[in-house]
């Protein structure tokens, strides 16, 4: 019989979420881990006691569990197929958990699942063109358009940091220049910050910014602008209704998207440029894993 | 009873194709106007003629015609909403060519009607994932994403023409600067063309290029090259099969596919980047008419 809650697990590079969600969306138990681990059979052993806490602390009958990873998901395999930070690419994660959990598994790209958390209950809902972007150290999409999750023809669709808005911009770490996420990131800007002078974490910089230091709002200011030129292509291209921001940049708030916003209202075109609406995250850090989660609930369902 | 037979009209901002069409996509015959004419009436007058001569010639009966038009188009009303090039703009269009012409009346953008046609026919058949630019004097643009035609929430999506690929670059007529089609275009071409002192049309550039000559060369292949790096965008961002191109630049063949395909190898991310093929469109200068043509056999099955 359903029980009527999942697991939802957002698997970052650094850390681990693990939340037991019922159907509401309403949080029961958080397990946190960090991630940053050294070997597979360590992350994966990890990954298990998490899902035991949650699962056990949420009173121990769960239906499924569902997984956002930042990686590239072969769907048909339930495969990690491209992933930088976490030492699971080939691996048959979906299986491999399936089997050490006992229960169904289900997978996807974290972006995808933070896309479908804020679709189904957050910022998007009731929109049948949504795009998402989450922009920490670098930038994650996913997207919904004609009433559908989109994830391209293999899966790799929505990788809105890797394009190209100054096509003889600064070197970006995927071999192309002037890459949307060499403008805008967590890493950006603490790298503007030094070449001011300033040597800062992106949430110094942050800080000092809402604490109106001019050259951390000019900063900030510029970032948002070259975050609007991006959005502004994907306005044209997509004509959503909203573009929702998530990520460790929503620390600066409207100090990044309201220029972000005068961007788009430049550069993008009619009637695109007045529908689409650029907002937050619902769900902020948690995202990814209620996407998981929603996943998880979706997939028993199906 | 049904003929088995539609006309699908491609109207332009100068000229105008009307085509009478089966259901295997064989054109029986095919009316061309001008269309760069002065008044409302005297347009909708070489429509309905047109139309005339092709349902004549072609037999007589037709069960419905389709019209692609360089518009957004109001898909609930069959409006016209934002076209530069005709004198149509805010008119009922469909209902009132339906009440002329006595038959079921289809609408949509030209470049969608285009993709339709090599989606369901041509270059893009079988795919779930596939974008279509038609290239002439601007930049027109269609998509197929998750196994659907996708328009966006106003039918104003698939606008590639004004994706920033230089932040900094040159002003476009829409008001922003450095789209793609300030350097993608027969336009664009002539322009440097003459920069370089040379007084030619982007037909012309084309013949020279096409006969060796050292500066149309280099201007053609820097034109594609620009050309990857939005088709580099769109990979990215789309993870498609397939993207065709179309359009009056197709008369530069590979001098313009090939660089812009090396672009694309450079800039955009595996797995994409190696999957998707750029092609030119298989019906060229009809991709348009037989567009129109399908949208009204599947508009009258409907």
């Amino acid at each position: 019989m359903a029980s009527g809650r999942v697991i939802g697990v957002d698997l970052g590079g650094t850390k681990l979420l693990a939340g037991t969600v019922d159907s509401s969306l309403h949080v029961h138990h958080r397990a946190h881990r960090p991630a940053g681990v050294s070997s597979l059979a360590e992350l994966l052993d990890t990954i298990v006691d998490a899902v035991r806490e949650a699962r056990e602390a949420g009173g121990g009958d769960v239906d499924a569990v569902g997984f956002g990873i930042p990686s590239l998901i072969d769907q048909e395999r339930g495969v990690a197929v491209s992933t930088v930070h976490l030492p699971i690419r080939d691996l048959p994660f979906r299986d491999l958990m399936a089997e050490r959990l006992g229960l169904p598994v289900f997978v996807d790209n974290d972006a995808t699942a933070a896309m479908l958390a804020e679709w189904r209950f957050g910022a998007a809902t009731d929109c049948t063109d949504a795009l998402l972007l989450t922009i920490g150290t670098g930038i994650g999409g996913g997207m919904v358009a004609g009433g559908a999750l989109l994830r391209g023809a293999q899966g790799a669709a929505a990788e809105f940091g890797h394009m190209t808005i100054d096509f003889d911009g600064p070197l970006c770490p995927c071999g192309s220049h002037g890459c949307l996420e060499a403008f805008v990131s967590g890493t950006a800007l603490a790298r503007e910050a030094r070449a001011l002078g300033l040597e800062l974490t992106a949430a110094q910089v942050a800080e000092l910014a809402h604490d109106g230091h001019a050259g951390a709002r000019a900063l900030v200011t510029e970032m948002g602008s070259r975050l609007g030129t991006g959005l502004a292509n994907l306005v044209n291209a997509f004509n959503p209704e909203v573009i929702v921001v998530g990520g460790g940049v929503l620390a600066l708030g409207d100090l990044l998207l309201e220029p972000a916003r005068e961007e788009v209202a430049r550069r993008a075109l009619a009637p695109s440029r007045d529908l689409v609406r650029i907002v937050p995250t619902r769900f902020g850090a948690e995202s990814g894993m209620l996407g998981a989660a929603v996943m998880a609930f979706e997939g028993v369902a199906a």
